[in-house]
């Protein structure tokens, strides 16, 4: 008889909760408003992030999903995942933020399950160490049963100013893997962030959360009362949703909860090296598809699409058409069928003008 | 009554002579063996090339055209130019370089008008100053009708390595505005270039000729009798074009007659200023169209498909669709239905290593 692996069996009582949102105007024309991020396949694995994230977390879930999502994604989240209930998937009337979203799962799971344990696991991430990721959620769902708010710590891999950061401290007794949180800071500069990594003692806050559902509800109610007991009336009669929605305050997660909690002293992290990525931009997307052993461009797509003399960076020949790149180094050029971006790694952020500026000129159907 | 100035005055008996030839590799993916630069519009003016370069002799010849092009593009040159009488576009069976072309121009001609004077004038050249053309063509004509080989040497703008450049001599006799011709000298380095320049005595070969038929296939006939007897004889008989053709020697017609007879002072060359350019590259291009009063990028065609941040350089939406650039600068981005191109202005030139590369990979129909 073969015993599986400790990493690939479930976790009782932990549900996923995937809030499946966020435009990412850094990487248009490949994300777009009516086609983000989490939707499109970003790694050329032939799974949308969306479906890697499922697949990541089925092995520790089984068929506890609970996704957020907007109500105009609805349809293709419910299409991309099969394997998930369709009354598993809930549309949020208009976009307020993720204490909303990740709030009303808590309430829903609250009262459908005493005994649950929720890990928010954002729908667009990377992690290419399924089986690393599965045991710091292991470890931090044990201490999320003892009522502890436990957040993921990524360890850094260079000294980013994109990322808030969470600061280590002592060893939480009867955890093994988890330590105290001393606090949350939020993005440094990039001078602040390697006197972080110079310490050893910061990790890279990915929004990555597990807790119990009452815990967070109720941490919430500590700040912000008639939040919580919104979101749980909401819960306890989802017919009420669309009226009661629009009044809910418009506040990240981090906001209204972790950092509050971190100062009383309610939080703790579980260190984490998990090969993890958000996909923020093109650059980052370059990063995490570059093969070390060529100097040429990579090609997100069919590679034989491209033609390429002197030159380095991403192509992603999306569009169908020839792409040819000539004396250009760390090139950026994104072909859709309607609409190229050319840029260059360095100037990935900068994307976000483009869209702005799309809209600006009256064409959101672009964006 | 009004006088029309003496430049828009037709000349007598001259007859322009437009090769219509060349694959313009290094402006794909706009130029295509099967739409090569002469058919487009590189301008932005809604007229080809070869519509421009119609228009510009038409004041000069008015009707006495001969257009010498492939036999692939006989139909769209006709198309292109209703004014011009069909039996007036020359389709050879084959590419055998410019000798080839000319010469059976020169040869038709001596027989069909015993007082013509022809001009040779490609057919993807852009000159800015028809007027100054205009003037310098009507000096070339005299001095070509007393028997001389004349070219226009164009004033160089910058010290070139791309062109060919002919030595000015001494004023030329009865002929003021032209001058003997001491040699032909081919692409020189830019340093040697730079000395030609600072003497003011070189001028850039275009390539542009005028001539008496008879006087050019005589030139020829001193150093190739049968490459003459044979072009001869196929005006003579235009039936024996597709057999006699194939075995016509494959020479540039600087090589076979202008160099030659240069050496032999039989050659005189009018300086001429008049905005010339051959549109070599994207770069040169860039150039052509660039409004020095914006440090933006350039557009040629719909600007409303372009948004542009931080960026300079050259942009074709030739596709049809939204082309955004961010962050780059002189950098070249050409965008047709079935190609991209982005390249820098510097590295244009290798643009043809893609055609080639193309070619290679079995992608014919896209070059």
């Amino acid at each position: 008889m073969t015993v599986a692996p400790a990493s690939s069996e479930p976790i009782d009582g932990l549900w996923a909760v995937v809030p499946a949102g966020g435009a990412g105007t850094r990487l248009w024309p490949l994300s777009r408003s009516s086609s983000p991020k989490f939707l499109r396949d970003l790694t050329g694995t032939g799974r949308s992030l969306l479906q890697g994230t499922h697949d990541r977390l089925a092995p520790l879930v089984q068929d506890r999903f609970l996704v957020v999502t907007g109500r105009a994604h609805r349809d293709a989240v419910a299409a991309q995942l099969p394997e998930v209930d369709g009354a598993a998937i809930v549309a949020e009337p208009s976009a307020r933020d993720s204490m909303a979203a990740i709030g009303l799962a808590a309430a829903m799971l609250e009262l459908r399950d005493p005994d649950a344990v929720m890990g928010s696991f954002a729908a667009d991430h990377v992690i290419a160490d399924p089986a690393a990721f599965g045991e710091a959620v292991r470890t931090a769902s044990a201490a999320a049963r003892d009522g502890w708010l436990v957040t993921l710590g990524i360890e850094p891999t260079f000294a980013s100013s994109a990322f808030g950061y969470v600061h280590l401290g002592d060893d939480l007794d009867g955890h093994p893997g988890a330590h105290a949180v001393v606090e949350f800071v939020e993005k440094p500069s990039v001078d602040v962030a390697e006197g972080y990594l110079a310490t050893g003692r910061y990790r890279w806050n990915a929004g990555m959360f597990v807790v119990r559902p009452t815990v967070l509800l109720d941490l919430l109610a500590e700040s912000d009362p008639a939040f919580a007991a919104a979101l749980r009336a909401i819960a306890a009669d989802p017919a009420t949703l669309d009226t009661a929605w629009a009044a809910l305050p418009k506040i990240a997660l981090d906001h209204a909860v972790a950092e509050p909690a971190a100062a009383a002293g309610r939080v703790v992290v579980v260190p984490a090296s998990i090969g993890w990525d958000d996909i923020g931009d093109f650059d980052s997307l370059a990063t995490l598809l570059e093969d070390h052993d060529t100097a040429s461009v990579t090609v997100l797509g069919d590679a034989s699409l491209v033609q390429v003399s002197a030159a380095t960076g991403l192509v992603v020949p999306a569009g169908g058409k020839m792409v040819a790149v000539v004396g250009l180094d760390d090139v950026v050029v994104v072909d859709t069928p309607d609409a190229l971006l050319v840029t260059t790694r360095a100037k990935a952020q900068d994307v976000k003008a483009i869209v702005a500026a799309l809209k600006d000129a009256g064409r959101v159907d672009l964006t």
